[in-house]
């Protein structure tokens, strides 16, 4: 046996309508809340309900909505600031992966001081990693794609600095996850499409990850389930709450199997692909996957196999190499009917920029890389998978 | 959607060895430890090595190996007394479920004061049930089957009463569980039959369970899954570590069931039967189990089907009904392989005693009942269910 460990260390509460129990649920931790809110919700009912559960208990609230997809380091410490001034003594988000992994950064780095660059992980520069909580923090997410409620990372986009980096560290999860399908339901089809996508990356690439574990094991294939269940139901109806219930319990499992395992090289292109581009997260996790499956076998042929089951139970007549390599095929159609079809191409990336691009990848997604079950050992190599996938 | 909530408020580390790290998890949680030890673990190579763990860390520690399968309350109390007289800050339980339920009252009524009977759940008396945590807990199961490091139950035997009831509260979990597979293959064959069916009879139970939810369904069935791999390989090959490991994991995941969804009539009629007659926990839950199933069909006809799938995938071929009938003769075939075939009767409960046991049922196990998917609505009805089983 390999030694793993297993935990879960928040509260996560799924329920139609959760989100007007917010100010009970803040009210062990605070007074006042620093509430930070995705733009796509401002004026919504869903803020209202919020806001309301907080007079009623009589919680003060700031609101800020300062937030872009692939979050800026900026809006971060100048959320810290207003944290800071005004006094605030828990965080509040309600949004997407890139609310969410904001209000993870702020509610950490309000405690421990500095920039939020400081604390993302880079190979061979100095990193803090204070070994304490930060602020308070309860989210609800609005995305059924990162899962980033249910893991110890943060991804921060540095646009001067041309670089998509991760806070990697125990101490900021969130305390609580409200979870409430109702709030997914806004999610236009290509927007749910992406982040199912992203999800079921996450459950791929953690479960061939060299550090898969029993624990990440159940997790991720049971995100897998899920996603092959209600992907395609939610992006066709939208106001199906059953599947928007399932898509993201297995959004959060799929973070789950990310904390347990990490991500692999699909999202160690995908990151500073979406960095270079501000392309949308889970596209360009998408663009690469066939093409990484095809370069990994067999090396993962079983899990693969596995996973192709799941997806396509026609094919588990065949033997584990032919169901295997059915995979990548399998995952080209699935996506294809979801609508997620863009390509490191149409991304923008362009053939020359490959040499840097792999540069940025071996630099800051080493961690990512080492965790793929096929070994990478230079940046020459990472350049060929990237070509590859043109 | 059902709402539904999920956490797992301790770190679980399972790995070979993991108990010579006790010390280092030990310390940032105290100084001085009560050490509860189950009693066949007394003068064993695997306490020096806990014992030595805290030597080195410069930890002191009180030992204490005054526990007995379905542990009495008289000896928590006297433990709770000890603790604190000497001023220990953290107890750490290495023992089955019966030391690690002892150890986690222990903790919790030493900060909370009085007797630990008092904070058991029993229908319209009068039950403490503070909402903040005990001492610092830290637990090495040596048994795989109650997953009682990763429930809020503490399950206590109170042989004055003729009562077993049960401290349910959310604040008793460990902090930690170490496990360590080499602690298990000191487990005759009888005693790991019995509780891998414990481990099974949890998954089961909460599976049908009425508060069943999407977490309690994904950790019950890769729990049943893992017993159904792992089970006899243990009985059969008690040195084999990897089984040791996965009927392990098989265990908390079951643990994590029960805190999810409770059990139900195979519990509660277990439970005072163990009162009763001393009968090992496993054996009084699996006594009942085929039959409590044959009554609750076709209820949950589906849920059985799936469990008779997963046990015996040749009836995979056959309709959902047909397989779920089939359970209760899979699971009577199965727990005589495993060596587990005691009766109610032969545990000692006279027919003449039905009236009396259904009534202890009935007021101390209700919670229980409440449970089950096949409604029971008065103790003449847990009677009928009593006299089926015999
Ligand atoms: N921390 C982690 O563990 C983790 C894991 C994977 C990805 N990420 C990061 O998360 C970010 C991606 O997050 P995302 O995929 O959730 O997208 P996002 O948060 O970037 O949001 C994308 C767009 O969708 C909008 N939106 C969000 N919810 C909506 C809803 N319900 N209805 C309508 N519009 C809505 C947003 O306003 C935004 O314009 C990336 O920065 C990625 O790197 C983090
Ligand atoms: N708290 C919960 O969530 C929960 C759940 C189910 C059952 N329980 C309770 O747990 C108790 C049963 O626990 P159990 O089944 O673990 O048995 P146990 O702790 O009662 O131990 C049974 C016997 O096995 C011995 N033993 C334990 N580990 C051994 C090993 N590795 N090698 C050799 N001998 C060993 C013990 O000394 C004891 O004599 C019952 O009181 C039951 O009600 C609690
Ligand atoms: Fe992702
Ligand atoms: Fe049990």
């Amino acid at each position: 046996m390999n030694a793993f460990q297993a935990s879960l260390p928040l509260t996560l509460d799924f329920e139609v309508g959760a989100i007007r129990r917010m100010g009970d649920k803040v009210a062990p931790f605070g007074t006042k809340v620093f509430l930070m809110v995705d733009p796509f919700l401002e004026g919504s009912e869903w803020v209202a309900q919020v806001t309301a559960s907080f007079i009623e208990r009589g919680i003060e609230y700031l609101e800020f909505y300062d937030i872009v997809p692939n979050p800026r380091h900026t809006t971060i410490d100048r959320a810290v600031d207003q944290v800071l001034r005004a006094g605030c003594d828990v965080v509040v988000a309600m949004g997407g992966g890139s609310a969410i992994d904001s209000a993870k950064a702020v509610a950490f780095v309000a405690v421990h001081g500095g920039n939020c660059w400081d604390y993302t992980e880079r190979l061979g520069e100095e990193v803090r990693r204070p070994q304490r909580r930060g602020l308070p923090l309860l989210v609800v997410p609005t995305t059924s794609g990162t899962g980033t409620e249910a893991t110890p990372f943060a991804v921060i986009n540095n646009p001067e600095l041309g670089l998509k980096c991760a806070i990697v560290n125990p101490f900021i999860y969130p305390d609580v996850a409200l979870i409430d399908p109702q709030i997914l339901v806004s999610k236009p089809p290509k927007l749910t499409a992406l982040t199912a996508v992203d999800t079921f990356c996450h459950a791929l690439e953690a479960y061939i990850s060299i550090h898969c574990t029993p624990w990440v094991e159940m997790v991720a294939l049971q995100a897998i389930r899920l996603f092959a269940a209600n992907a395609q139901r939610c992006v066709e109806h939208g106001t199906d709450l059953e599947a928007r219930a399932n898509m993201a319990f297995a959004s959060t499992l799929g973070g789950m199997a990310i904390a347990g395992a990490g991500v692999t090289v699909s999202h160690a292109l995908g990151q500073p692909l979406g960095a270079m581009t501000d392309a949308p997260h889970g596209g360009t996790v998408a663009a690469s996957t066939p093409h990484v499956i095809r370069w990994t076998l067999p090396v993962a042929a079983e899990k693969f196999a596995t996973v192709a089951g799941i997806l396509c139970p026609e094919t588990l007549g065949l033997s584990v190499n032919e169901r295997a390599e059915r995979l990548p095929v399998i995952l080209e159609q699935l996506f294809t009917t979801l609508g997620v079809t863009d390509t490191f191409c149409s991304y923008g990336l362009r053939p020359e920029q490959v040499d840097e691009f792999a540069h940025t990848v071996w630099t800051s997604f080493n961690q990512d890389l080492a965790c793929h079950p096929k070994p990478i050992n230079n940046q020459e190599e990472v350049a060929a998978i990237v070509r590859m996938c043109f």
